[in-house]
């Protein structure tokens, strides 16, 4: 099966690792951004974000070779970020086959309509028409995924045979993949995910060691607000409590960059100093931007602030400069 | 109000200091087992569990005066282990108020008819008559609720009113109740979260460092399997996603006993030897009955092994001496 990747990033790269593994011809097309990862892969050398020398069947396409790099693809992974997704298959629309576009993108994209749009919706504006789109969520960092870790994934699509196809293509051993034809509740869990998690990191930061109750009763509080958010966006709030909700917040709040960089803001550094601090580090956060369109989606949504305690307080904390021992200590738990 | 306490050990002596600090007249009484503990708070000394001195107004009560210590309660707290608590409640029966009865017991128990019962009922069989049962479940470590760590906690009964007299007599500032009529499904949640936060101790020890993406599928599992099992007890599986189940597995999952115990025999110490070393150190690990209790109860539910496919696994390598490498090779997620 040929499988053209979009995006040699992390998530990109860690999927054509698998699709090679499981036998497939990897074409791997690096935007403009990564120049020196698509460099690394075709020199055989170590991928810079992996740690590790990908598959031989993965053969790297540059920026200038999107047409090429898509040509009989039988199945497209999307592993542009969200701020490069729009323009990239913007430029990919007129070479996408009619194939499934399996996207490990996370976040909300404002449309044209100045509002906040779930990914799948975003691209099929972007594209210019329908697009086979398939979400990818769960609790999957990159990294582990490419080097084979037991991981749980969970593929959304409004047409379940589109994920289902997905799933036999990358999924098996090692790979767990479960479907769904939940794909809005499922973008809205991963959007969601990098804001609660960075709030948990808040948190955590905040109450400091040995609050094992605290920290519990805020990530159940994670919960209950993500599962209202998929129900207002017109998912299934089973969703929340699956792959994509409980699973991929527990794995984003227990370690990693936005947990990290939740956890200063919570012993009182602001946000905007920690924010340039890890960017000069070239550490990315995702979840700094993440709960501002979090919030901005929420309240497009009509979501009451009485009802996202936490993600009020958040929002005050990152965006608005309040300190966090007055907002924190302002939080009320709605469970 | 009277408050009076059931068992002078880390949950029953916390739910004493929290409603001293409300302001009630507390009456804290020990069991045959308590002596050291009851004999400590009569001389205002540290409390040997909870490290740390009570609040004056508890009064202890030791064994020999249990009908003294519930003349006039308005509330009782039911504090003792799964152990004793048929045995304490047959000799309290008789001085016994109607009164609601705030249990923070957790686990299943073996009925005159053989089979494993909820506490609640195991309660009712042994005071001989219907008793107005409050069951206490969340992420609630005793240490840290004594020392006013915020905490969520989720209290159910039948007659939803009763837990609402609790909550509002011991509630408040610090500690968050949340009330319920699903006594079914919260007692269920509180008895398999043992067994599965040790099982993701074996999970994490078997799995070793950086595989987030496995520990997180794991948690997954469990939440699944939770769910389930309050289903076929006639629980609601709300209660499940809520603090009793996602909430509380958070907690025990992240320290504790139980998970320290289950890392042990994840790194391929047998069972029996990781209990009867930490038995020599005076560690309980409630996690290893609790494995066998909860696969016997999933079992007299009728629920397929394929069903349970964690809970199945833990249950060979705890009590069938099946290698921990063999049995987690084998498992099956079926989320």
């Amino acid at each position: 099966m040929r499988v053209t990747v979009l995006g040699a990033g992390y998530m990109g790269s860690a999927m054509a690792q698998v699709a090679a593994m499981r036998g497939h011809d990897v074409r791997l097309w690096g935007t403009w951004l990564d120049d020196a990862l698509v460099a690394a892969v075709r020199e055989r050398r170590e991928h810079p974000r992996l740690k590790m020398v990908l598959d031989q069947r993965v053969v790297p396409f540059g920026k200038d070779a999107l047409e090429g790099a898509l040509e009989g693809a039988e199945l497209v992974v999307h592993g542009v970020s969200s701020e490069g997704a729009v323009a990239v298959l913007g430029k990919a629309a007129p070479y996408l086959p009619d194939v499934p576009i399996l996207s490990v993108t996370k976040g909300f994209l404002p449309g044209g309509d100045g509002v906040m749009h779930r990914i799948d919706e975003a691209a099929r504006e972007a594209v210019g028409r329908p697009v086979r789109f398939v979400h990818a969520a769960g609790p999957a960092k990159a990294i582990e995924v490419a080097r084979r870790v037991l991981t749980l994934m969970f593929f959304a699509s409004a047409d379940e045979a589109d994920a289902r196809a997905c799933a036999s293509a990358v999924g098996g051993e090692f790979l767990h993949v479960t479907t769904s034809a939940d794909i809005a509740g499922a973008e809205i869990c991963s959007a969601m995910k990098n804001a609660y998690a960075t709030g948990l990191g808040i948190w955590d930061g905040f109450v400091g060691p040995d609050c094992h109750n605290a920290r519990a009763a805020c990530f159940q509080q994670a919960v209950v607000e993500m599962a209202l958010l998929v129900r207002v966006g017109g998912g299934d709030v089973a969703t929340a409590y699956a792959a994509p909700g409980v699973g991929d917040l527990h794995v984003t709040a227990a370690a990693g960059r936005n947990r990290a960089f939740g956890e200063h803001i919570g012993r009182g550094t602001p946000a905007k100093q920690v924010a340039s601090e890890m960017a000069a580090k070239n550490q990315l956060t995702e979840g700094y931007p993440a709960i501002a369109s979090a919030w901005r989606w929420a309240k497009e949504h009509g979501v009451s602030k009485d009802d996202l305690p936490l993600l009020a307080v958040l929002h005050e904390i990152v965006w608005q400069d309040v300190p966090v021992a007055e907002a924190l200590g302002r939080l009320r738990l709605s469970t």
